[in-house]
This record gives structure tokens, sequence and C-alpha cells, in this order.
């Protein structure tokens, strides 16, 4: 269920697109400039790209890393655990703690604070354009259970410091402009499915990783669950929508490229895999006549990464968990459960890489007497793209500031392919070292922290000043 | 320690041998003929093949199958589960009642029974000639946990089926027969290790399936666990071993072949093999860019396979146990462990297998980025070849049966192979239907069994025979 009052009223000329300009008013011509806000004018300094850089150092429209840096500390601090990481699990006291301590720093930045149903917090900013949707930029304080300081800590921080610099240079975007920290991303989305209305009835009943349910933890953080329906927003209520995130591989770092534009959040599709063949005594078996349920495994498990690897792309297949009956060191293995998890921004290569194993699946079965059977695990997700017009933007963004950047596909889930059902969305990911996270590890060289909330707050700009 | 009282003093001419002939006396010339007891006359009898059969059924020597199949049928009802299965666990309540039943039995088959020091069961025939060592016919009747009727009790009351035909028909042997019940064969030998002096201190306390020590378990079916060394014999005390078992396994099965003769008790050696790699999410780590252990460790149960299978005999190789960190669907596995165990009659053959398995995982370490590493378990077991003049004898009394033989390993462990350190050893396997075994659905046809015992009683009778 949608809200009317927070219908969008676009004013949105020359810049047309799906969500974006569906809703556009016809006030304004084709003719229109589009430098009219305040905004632009700061806009129009950055163009010219690197040359521009000394000039850049002296614009008043610019982050202050220090102060990024040391809110990301002091957020370090909170739900630490003794490795160094952070376990600040949804609904627990350090996530409540986490929030509370976000929420004062969101006033403070300037902007006005509200929970939603799911236990979302909204803070916002108003525009200088009447009745235009919101840019939200969205992000999560939540973190797996002995995870990193960066993982949505980032996210929510470099949202956070594009509001404290409009606020510091008293600038005003034309849209309204809205910081979200979704509930329990970490969880299953939480916070933004129920803001798109994808958060099923039955999902609430489930328990989150600190032991509530979903129904308990969306009410101790402020929401109200029974009335979820009016956290949910229609297409066209969010102008756009930009997130920034850790890379969370190495892919960035071996390349020496600070900026990944997101070309997408990849598609996931699981299958629970049973080999079954025939347990039997190692000793007394001879080999000819032996239907070894994890030799034929071994196969298939080979067979993922050759068909994965044998086309160009980006898609990945991975076999990350694996059962052998009985599991004896001296009886032929009669049985295996393994996963099969194929990932890609295509959902159509997907089916079709799941065909091909499957393919080999029956040549091995055939080849070792054993029966290969899939089944579909039921929460897979369909890729989300991210608009190609704001992945543009965040390379423009990117050149102003002299930073190279690379497109990629986002092989973790993100908030953002929630909301890419109603808005279009673009993401903008900086190297994460080792290609490590979710983990103590995890971790993001303070320059390269620098160099994306920049490229944020610069995006930023170049939406609300697009028209 | 050997025992002087039981010191062989074997009249044996004519038949050289390692052990057998090894502490001959000088009483008998080479022209000295081969047949003077009474059971020699009636092997005789049995010479002549198939042809002869018509005669063998009037032989007042032969079994008496029903008899055999009785015993085994009261047997499959000590430690019964519901499942039809057995658990007559070495040292519980169902061993010692299964021992008891079967001391009696053995005293009613006209053997003296005693208990040696490691809970052995001894039933003793006398022979007619004077200081020569016994013929022992070994076996077991402790089960694993939910196992079958047949694995060692087969043996068991095969060996009690010919002291009761001489019994029965008042035939002397030349030489004393044993029938030996060995204590805990399927935790470890822990019988027939001690009687060849192999069973050492510290296995005394390890914990048996049943819970209790060796040692305890041993004081509590009659033995001495403070005097074990009473229970060693050395070599020559013993003329020749003979041991009936089912296959556990579907050669002869498959074969349309009734008896097995066991050239050996194949050698085992086992590694626990660690394979370290990277542990990373499996959507943002590019498939170039992994380090996948479950990956490495399929390449390496594929090549165990095919290095075993690469070379001509029965050797055989298997992975019976793997366990992938953190196992998890969304995460590339970062470890593996798994086990590899290799078995053969020929220790060098083991060796060579193993290099090249080492060979291959070299290979597939450096290609896929892991470590594989390779720990020797120490419980290794040798290679027992069964004594050649055994074998063909067995072969001589099936085709006096007009049964078909065909020579094989036992991949499996059995009694014999510890008294094959001190005494020529010789095995018959009957069919094991679908090769099953360890389990309730372990099962051996009545026909196959009553071809089986008399095979024992005629191998028997030509060894108590030959000079």
């Amino acid at each position: 269920m949608s809200q009317p009052m927070r219908k969008p009223i676009i004013e949105s000329h020359g810049y047309p697109g799906e969500f974006w300009g569906n809703r556009r008013r016809s006030g304004g011509g084709a003719g229109t400039t589009a430098w009219r806000s305040v905004g632009l004018v700061l806009v129009m300094a950055f163009i010219g790209g690197t040359k521009a850089n000394a000039q850049l150092m002296n614009d008043p429209v610019r982050i202050k890393p220090e102060r990024v840096l040391a809110v990301l500390e002091k957020l370090g601090g909170i739900g630490k655990t003794p490795a160094g990481g952070i376990s600040r699990v949804a609904f627990g006291d350090a996530d409540i703690k986490g929030r509370s301590y976000f929420v004062k720093l969101m006033t403070d930045a300037g902007l006005a604070v509200r929970i939603d149903a799911a236990g979302n917090i909204i803070g916002r900013r108003e525009g200088s354009v009447a009745g235009l949707a919101p840019i939200v930029v969205g992000s999560h304080l939540d973190s797996v259970p002995n995870g990193g300081r960066y993982d949505g800590a980032l996210g929510a921080v470099a949202g956070l410091e594009c509001a404290a610099v409009l606020k510091d240079t008293g600038l005003d975007l034309r849209h309204p402009l809205e910081l979200v920290i979704f509930t329990n991303e970490e969880g299953g989305l939480i916070g933004s499915k129920a803001m798109v209305g994808d958060l099923e009835e039955k999902a609430l009943g489930v328990a989150s990783q600190g032991g509530m349910t979903m129904r308990e933890g969306v009410a101790a953080v402020g929401g109200d669950p029974a009335r979820l329906g009016e956290a949910v927003r229609a297409k066209g209520d969010i102008a756009a929508y930009l997130e920034i995130h850790i890379e969370q591989g190495g892919v960035l770092e071996g390349r020496g490229i600070p900026i990944g534009v997101v070309e997408g959040i990849v598609g996931i599709a699981r299958w629970d895999v049973t080999v079954e063949g025939f347990a039997n005594h190692a000793g007394t078996t001879p080999m000819k006549e032996r239907r070894d349920a994890l030799l034929a495994a071994a196969g298939l498990i080979t067979a993922v990464n050759r068909v994965v690897t044998a086309v160009p792309g980006r898609q990945v297949g991975t076999v990350g968990r694996i059962k052998a009956d009985p599991g004896a060191v001296n009886v032929i293995p009669g049985r295996v459960e393994m996963s099969l998890e194929l990932r890609d921004l295509d959902a159509e290569k997907i089916r079709t890489l799941f065909e091909r194993i499957r393919g080999e699946a029956a040549n091995i079965a055939e080849r070792t007497g054993t029966k290969i059977g899939f089944a579909a695990i039921e929460d897979r997700t369909m890729p989300a793209l991210t608009d190609e017009r704001i992945r543009k933007i965040i390379e423009e963004a990117a050149e102003e500031l002299g930073l190279e950047t690379y497109r990629m596909p986002s092989g973790a889930g993100h908030d953002a392919q929630s909301i890419a059902r109603i808005a279009p969305i673009g993401m903008i990911f900086i190297p994460s070292v080792g290609g490590i996270s979710h983990s103590p590890l995890e971790f993001s060289k303070d320059e390269d922290i620098e160099k994306g909330v920049s490229v944020l707050l610069r995006t930023l700009l170049r939406i609300d000043a697009t028209r």
C-alpha cells in the first residue's frame, strides 16, 4: 500500500526514464536551462576532469574526510569484538546502540529523523523545488556476527557526510534528500523489502540471527510490524537511489582502481544437490563395482567450475556445503548432499548454466552408477540492474576527481536490489583490501573511503541537477 | 612370552614350509607314506573330483548342514536388533551371552574348553600323534553395532561343526584341533593380536565400542589382562590356521562362484588429507581469484580414483570422509579435511600409488592456489599373505566337491592376519548376497554356507594328512 502524502511530484526536464520521468509534470519545456539551483553552479565548477583538481580542493562543497573517518571509528567501537571485528547483529543491544548514536548524528547534520513502520531510520532534508520525489541514499548499520567495520557502516557514514556538507554550506538541493538506514540488511534485506512492499507476512515470524523474530525485532527498533503497509513506497516515490559499499571482493584492489560502478546486483539461484550411490565396505568392494556418491560429487564440483568458467562473463558458481554419508574412512560414501549456487546479472544466463550443469550431472550419474538430483531452494533472488544514466553520472563524477572507474556486478546482495523494483538505482564500490568481508579482517583504506564518499556527493549533486 | 608346554613338535614329512616345517623332527624319511591315520583313508575317498560326489554323499565324514544352520539361527537371536540385525558388541551383555552359549556347544562337541588370558575361548581336541602343534580354526562371535548374522558367527559355527563331525565319527586327527573364538575382533583384532604378542599396553586403555576399556572388557569375558603374556604363542606353536568368512563384497556372487580362496588380507594405509584454500564470499569473488579448497579436494578425489584404477590389480582407494569449512552455501570453502585409504596385498604397491596421488595433489594445489597436506594415520596394517600350500589344499578340497573356486584378496581385516605372523594361514570365503556386510541386510545363502563349511572340513582333513 502506498501513501498518497509521499507521492512524488517530480519536476524533471529532459531526463527521461522509466521511473524518474514517469510522473514528470509538464511545467518545464525542453529548452529550460539545466542549471538553475545553487548546486548547479557548483557542479559547473567540477567539469573539466583532473585538470580542475586544484580548483576542487578549494571548493566549499567538499567532504571532510576526517569527519567521515572519525564517525567510522566511533561506530567501530559499538559492538566491537575481542578479535577486532564487529558484532552488531540486527535487533541486538549493539545494533540498537549504534542506531541511537546515528540518529543523533543525523539530527546534528540537519536531517529531520523518523522511524518508519519497518524500523527503517529516515532522515530528510527538504529540497528547493516543491513536489519533487526525494533522492535517497541508503545503507545499514547492522552487521553479521563477528563481521567487519565497513560493510554497511561506510554507506551510512557517507550518506551522513553528504547531509553534513549540505548543512555546512547551506546548499539546498532541488530534490529532497533522504538518508535511509535500513533495518536488518544482513538478515534478509528486511527494511528495504518492507519499503517496496515485498516483505511477506510469514517472513515476520522467522527468527533473526539474534534470536528474536523479525516481528519482535522490528518492534524493538521502533517500528510497528502491524502497520508495515505505511512504510511501503510505490514506483515514482523515489527519484533516484544511491548506495556506496565496500566491494567485498578483490577486483578493484587487484586492478588498482578506486571506484567501482556497479552494473547491478546479481541474481542468485541455489539448489540442494543430492547424490545417491551405495554405501559399501571400502576394503571388499572392487573399484569397478562401486557406486561411490563422493566420487560422483567430486566430478560434479569440477563440472560446475568448468561450466561456469567456459563462457565469458562474470558469472560465478560455488559448491560451498558438502556432507558425505556415512562419512567413515573405511566406507564408500553412499550419499552426498551438497549445495550449488549460481550468480549472474542475467537470469537467462543462470538458467543456461544450470541446464549445462544438469547435463554434466546426468553423464556423471550414468558413469558412476549414481543418481543426482537437484532441488531448487525457494529464496532465489532476481538480478537487479542499476540505471545506465546513474552509472554514467557516477563515471562523470569520478572523472571530475581524476579517478578511474571500473564497471562490475555486485556479487553480494544489497538493499539497492529491493529499491530497484520501484526506482532507478546506482551503486558505488570502493576497494576491499584482500577482497575480504564479513570478517574482522575486512578493511578499506582511508584514501579509498575519501574518494568513494567524494564521488557519492558529486553523484548526488549531478543527479539533483539533471533534468 | 611363549609357553614351553605348547611348543610344537611337528611330525611333518615331505611338507616343507617356513613355519609348518621349521621344527620338524628327523623321525620320518622322505619315503614315509603320507597316508597313515584314519583320516587319511577318508581323504583318499574324496580324490577324484566331481565324479566322486555320489560317493561323498555317503561318506560318514560329512557336515550336517541342518545343524550348522540351526546354530547360526540360534546365534542370530542373541543380540538381535529390531531391524533384524545383530548388536553383539564385544564385552556387552549379548556378547557374553553368545560366548556362554557357544562354550556349551563346544563342550558338547567334545572340545576341552578354556579361556586364555586375552579372553579368547579355546576348545581343543587332542590328536593321535603326540607332540604335533595344533591346527587352529578361528573366528569371532562379537559384531559391529547393528551388524549382520554371518560376519564372525559363520566361522565359529563352521569350526564347531568340524569338531562335531570328528566327535560323531570318532575320527582322530593326527594334529590336535583347536577352535578359537577370538576376543573383540571388530574392535581391533584384540584377541588375535594378544595371541601373537602384538597387543600393546596402551591399547588396553582404549575404550571399546561398548564403553569399557579393552582391559575391563578382557576381564569381563574371563581373561586376565595382567597376564596377557600367558596367551602369547610363538612361531611353530600353530601348525596351520584356517578361517572361513563371508566375503563382505560382491565378487563371488557376481561371478557365481561358491568358494573364494583368499590370497591374503590386504594392507591398509590411511591418511588425513588437509586442503587449505581461502574462504571468501561466493558472490563477490571472481572465479579466477578463488582458492577454493573444495574444488581442489574434488580434483584430488577424482585423481585418487584415476591413479588406483590406472594399473592392473585389485588394489582399492577410497575417500570416505570429507568436511568443508565453513560449509555455507554462500561461502567458498577455505579448508577441507578428508580421509584417504589405500588397500592392497602388496605394501610396495600401496607406496607407489600413494606417491602418484601425492604427485597429482601437488599439481592440483599449484593449479588451484591451495596447499594439500597428507598426514599418515598411525594404525596402518601390513598385508598378510595366506600360505600357497594351504590355498592349493582348499582348491583341491573344493574340487572334490565339484565346487569352483576363485582366488581373491580379503579387503577386510580378519584375525587370520594376526596369526599370519606366527603360522601359515588359509582363508575360505563364501558369497555375500549383494556384497553387503556390517548391516542387518548381510546375507549368505544356506547352500553356500553348506558348501563353505564342507570345504573347510575337507581342508582341515587334508592339512592334517599332509606331511
